[in-house]
């Protein structure tokens, strides 16, 4: 592989000066996922832990929860350009007794068939599909911890200082020990591989865990973090409105602006712990 | 409408400081985009603008090139909650003689029908449907005015100052006055919003002008620019190694890392004039 990032000569300006140098790109590549053999979506992505994003996005749209229902993850021989596998495909074959998703896999979790598209739709949709509740995990959390994590995560980043071009997702204990930490040019892809490593290893559902994602918390963000069975999910940036909505309805706890000592709490108070007054 | 912001009740720490205030969030919903009557794709966007998020988008999918080949865009009635029309199901009508795609859009852009999916085809694919070229596009710009383009998007954002939730993108002139800016959850909506008000205004294609973005340059947004014919697409953040490639092959200029008086030219250095030297 050894495709994350990518060489390229850039003319760098500052004020009047001018100077060309070679810099560090994070690499992007279309990855097809099919499943026993149909293609069923394509994302843009950082080659890397392939199997796990594949793994992590079934796990995301509600056709898995356990590694046994995967029978085998390949990449595709025949997906070749100039003769030479690609690495771009990847079809996942199903334990027999696990059924492929009936509709596409786009409306799973936006609509229903009694009203049109809408939020509260895709809100009912994943409580209906998610395999575990997160709401009686009591998972608590210190506000020290949750204020250390950006650093740790940043430490923890492989690629991003050279290409400041990535997306990182970090899963963490309750006391702020890394259980796993991945990047992606798509902030969406990096956290699907690391719930496809927990899968693969085991861990599902992710209890008394604390996924924290380096940009914006977006609905679909929270929605892989309650399909996986994470009880807390912390972002630096902002979340969206229906991200707490959603956060809401399922008993997650949704942190945003983790900067510094500061944070937001949008939903889930009661797991989180304030920083104690000096005595 | 009236939904592109919403209130939530936060709990916000800082050191030892516990309080409880009113947070404003940037909406977000699911759009549903249906061409003659068919679902086209869903996704999650800011409300508002909605009829150039729908144009923008099939004019990044190749699908048009002029306002004139849209007969209608309208709410689709029928799709209600509880009665009330969502205004998230949008009908895109084709005049007579324009082609809805014949293939999945997914696969546009990103394989042919001779080799896997892979990077080069996916940049053969935009170079083979762009129905513009914007490489014989002089458009120069000095460098004084790119370094000036993320304040004056900053401070044309309406709602970013009050949400941090928003990606923005903006279309200025190559003298660095702005034409259009458009905010969205969604960086990629941002853009198609920008390109669906210049098809429905008959400003494409966008020739001589310079695409501002938020955020960091992927494929994706490079192919938006290349289909709406803009010359030069500058980012704050970094680029990827797609999206520096697909740049190098259409002729577009790609900047990224705008910040202060600096920032890096990936490929089109011919438009840019660095600043000159004080006398």
């Amino acid at each position: 592989m050894g495709r994350v990032t990518v060489k390229r000569r850039v003319m760098k300006l500052r004020e009047t000066a001018v100077a060309h140098r070679i810099d560090v790109l994070a690499a992007e590549e279309p990855l097809e996922i099919r499943l026993n053999g149909r293609p069923l979506t394509i994302t843009m992505r950082t080659p890397g832990d392939d199997f796990d994003l594949a793994a992590g996005f079934l796990v995301s749209e509600g056709v898995v929860t356990s590694a046994e229902q995967i029978a085998a993850i390949r990449y595709c021989a025949g997906a070749t350009q100039d003769g030479s596998n690609t690495y771009n495909v990847l079809d996942v074959r199903l334990a027999a007794g696990t059924s492929p998703p009936l509709t596409s896999l786009e409306r799973n979790f936006y609509t229903t068939s009694s009203c049109g598209v809408c939020g509260k739709a895709s809100l009912d949709a994943v409580r209906t599909v998610a395999a575990w509740r997160v709401d009686d995990d009591p998972a608590p959390v210190t506000a020290e911890v949750v204020a250390a994590l950006p650093d740790r995560l940043r430490s923890a980043q492989r690629v991003f200082d050279r290409t400041g071009g990535l997306h990182a997702a970090g899963l963490f204990t309750p006391d702020g020990r890394a259980l796993c930490v991945r990047e992606d040019v798509g902030r969406h892809n990096a956290v699907d591989k690391l719930v496809g490593w927990a899968l693969r290893d085991g861990r599902l559902p992710l209890s008394s865990t604390v996924l924290m994602v380096s940009g914006r918390a977006s609905f679909e963000l929270v929605q892989k973090a309650v399909m996986a069975g994470v009880p807390v999910l912390a972002a630096v940036s902002a979340p969206s409105s229906l991200a707490v909505e959603l956060a809401a309805e399922t008993g997650l706890t949704l942190i945003g602006f983790v900067r510094g000592s500061s944070m937001n709490v949008y939903t889930g108070e009661r797991r989180i712990t304030p920083s104690p007054a000096a005595p």
